[in-house]
């Protein structure tokens, strides 16, 4: 206190500036010289009246419900132990799937309706099942509706990009004993020309019946002579190998491919050899019994109810849906784009479809762009430097409920990778979880145009949130 | 300057220290709480006048012939492209390895003078040769001199720990096509019970013959269907995958094995079963793969006259050579301990046998510690964290002539790893290559018994500095 009288004290010779909000003060700051902390703060939940009162229920009054699910969630997340047994046709194990119907990434949606890389995985699945005699007779098949369209995801399956499978293709049977429960998810087509990518061509229908008659019973013969594979496991070693288990998988790929080997070797058919030569060129292998065992386990974390953690992410490029534990629903929105990418020689983002797939999933569990400060494949995509690739990670675990006790990243000193995205973190934040993932052109049929991070929309997270504070009313 | 009557400048009011040398005066400032900055200055070259004065020439007037020696070695150690041909037995491809004789690592060596474990490994190949019924009778033939024994280096062959391989023991052929020259490597023996960690069981010596009746001729068949394996595009990846390519080879084995996988399940003889299983059991595979084309690199870079970089570090146990390039002569000094180590359970320090084997040849090529920095395998063995991994890279680069310019890491932002070890640096700052490596027994024959770290003694390095200021005089 300076009382009158009393000598006032000199300015001080230095100043250092704490500047909240905003960055832009603290750059003038920063640009004459002085030092400044910038404390990255936002306004909660974008100021919106409502959703801040519902989210000071779900810390407030509602915190022990929300926290006592969310921590069983968390529980399941890094607990199960997801199996890989065997390779099967779909129609054999995925339950309810029946009749001539097409299996799809993402929500609900019309064949109308889809993007059109979807359209032609769709219709390229048609002739590979026999349904139609070419590319023109399964477009009526679809648009009339004589074939129909279920989301993969309402039968324990995911499928990643645009793929679609009708009941002849094979998917991966993974089970988690822990849960008592199984989840699927189809054989990797490969790179290159094939309908995942949104091509429907003849080489891409033959790709999915090269799958159904030839690698399906070889490989199954390889993994039930192997015996079950721990999916995490295998995911644990590739993070230490640069592996986000999302769009760089060559670590974790080559982990299965050794222990498989003398299973392979030892198939008593020629074709064996096809068998080989398909994996030996498929990098992403990996990806989709990666999906299937995330599958496993947030199919397992979704019978919890009342939490606030997300289970369900998924996209059919046209909408983006998602879902929490303990609830049915799927709260949409449109699909976003895939804002950081880099593309191939020859495309830009004016060509890109937006955002598709159920390979999401894997954000949920720990993988993909929560991994992504070990990857060097990531980093290229998110701004060059490994320090791009950490601060993917740092988001996400902002707006996550724990960590991984698994997975651990060897440059973040073998931290856990964040786990369980909570969805009242992500609205209070303004932070949505980012989705390292492929990106197809939007309406040549040409594939794949390049790669890069989508950003999921936070208003389905908002309409999550809301639900969640109706529900524990 | 201050002159009479001027005013006295007031002292600081705050100083800042820095302190050369001995760290002992900058922790004494530290601990009182004031900022210091320690400069790591020795005195060059220990203080020794006479190394002093070699040393000043060597970077005085004879520096520009030294210097461009050194680009040359560089240019050759970065630019060769070794590639892996095939698998013979030693007899047909090792040049001049004839009559009954072993071919073992390290300098010369008389059988009496070998440490237990690398007798063993002399014996079991033996054995396996047909040389000798027992390990009794083996040990009679090679006490009396009725077996040979020649430094595998002297035959362009580089062999890991104790490996001793008679003339049907299969390598791998590595061709370098600029230099027009070969190299070669035993195929690696895998883990467990065999002859090159200092066993000299049953099991030991089936594992020699298995090698040499089916791994190799199958092997050869899957190499040559493939073509020639570019070995450095693979250590390349590997690096990216957490590898040092010198104790932790997982990525690198896996890439391998990826590439051959059609090739192997195309092998038309039920034997490649057995095969498999072998290499999907051997995470060590790509080393002898890595250390062949090593040999091949620095057995190019070995004609080039007048250079201070090392081309030749091998250890038989008892003895540490090292060459320069240019020289024919090896610089002996006594074997080091593997300093830092950890082991398994049950043995420790008291159990170790001393740094033993060809594989520092890694070292020299910017694999091995000059790679630690990505490898939180390594990081294990030399402190615990990603600093300390980073750290053994760092004091590499301070001895290195040059830097890898394919050999990236992306925990430095994808710096080049250390490359050319330059013996007049190492003699100024007294800081010698550390090398990454496995710990044998010294006496029962168990094995293996944990991995390390180990530093090679500066001695040899002063020799070899010494004969080339006199070389040059």
């Amino acid at each position: 206190m300076t009382a009158p009288g009393d000598s006032v004290p000199p300015l001080p010779e230095r100043a250092r500036v704490v500047n909240l909000g905003l960055s832009l003060f603290a750059d003038a700051v920063a640009s004459q010289g002085f030092e400044v902390v910038n404390v990255d703060w936002r306004i909660p939940a974008g100021g919106d009246p409502d959703v801040v009162a519902a989210l000071a229920r779900l810390y407030g009054p509602k915190a022990g419900v929300v926290e006592a699910a969310n921590a069983e969630v968390l529980r399941r997340l890094d607990g199960g132990v997801p199996k890989a047994t065997g390779v099967r046709a779909a129609a054999e194990v995925v339950p309810g799937f029946q009749g001539t119907t097409v299996l799809h990434c993402g929500p609900p949606i019309d064949y109308a309706d889809a993007i059109d890389p979807l359209r032609r995985s769709m219709r390229a699945a048609v002739v590979a099942e026999g349904w139609a005699h070419d590319i023109a007779g399964a477009d009526r098949l679809l648009a009339s509706g004589q074939v129909g369209l279920e989301p993969a995801n309402r039968h324990d399956t995911c499928v990643p990009m645009v793929t679609a499978i009708g009941p002849s293709q094979p998917v991966w049977i993974v089970e988690n004993a822990a849960g008592g429960n199984r989840a699927f998810a189809p054989v990797n087509q490969g790179p290159g020309d094939t309908a995942w990518f949104g091509r429907d061509t003849p080489a891409a229908i033959d790709r999915l019946r090269f799958l159904a008659a030839v690698a399906a019973p070889l490989l199954d013969d390889a993994v039930r002579s192997h015996g079950p594979i721990d999916v995490m496991r295998i995911a644990t070693q590739g993070l230490q190998m640069g592996d986000d288990v999302h769009i760089r998988l060559q670590g974790s790929t080559n982990l299965m491919l050794r222990d498989l080997l003398p299973h392979l070797a030892a198939v008593d058919d020629p074709r064996r050899v096809d068998l080989a030569r398909f994996l030996a060129g498929n990098h992403l292998f990996f990806l989709n019994v990666a999906m299937a065992a995330a599958r496993a386990l947030t199919g397992w974390a979704m019978d919890v109810p009342h939490s606030s953690i997300v289970t369900t992410m998924t996209r059919n490029g046209t909408e983006f849906g998602v879902g929490l534990a303990g609830s049915p629903s799927w709260h949409l929105a449109p699909a976003p784009a895939v804002g950081q990418a880099l593309y191939y020689t020859d495309y830009g983002p004016e060509a890109a479809a937006p955002d598709v797939g159920d390979s999401a999933v894997l954000e949920l569990v720990g993988l993909g762009a929560a991994a992504a400060a070990g990857s060097p494949a990531v980093a290229a995509f998110v701004g060059g430097t490994m320090a791009d690739a950490r601060a993917t990670t740092e988001e996400l675990d902002l707006v996550c409920a724990g960590r991984s006790t698994r997975l651990r990243m060897p440059v973040l000193d073998l931290r856990g990778t964040p786990l369980g995205v909570d969805a009242r973190r992500v609205v209070e934040l303004g932070i949505t979880p980012k989705i390292t993932t492929g990106v197809l052109h939007a309406s040549t049929g040409v594939g794949q145009v390049g790669a890069g991070v989508a950003e999921a929309p936070v208003t389905c997270f908002v309409d999550a949130v809301m639900a969640l504070d109706r529900t524990l009313a």
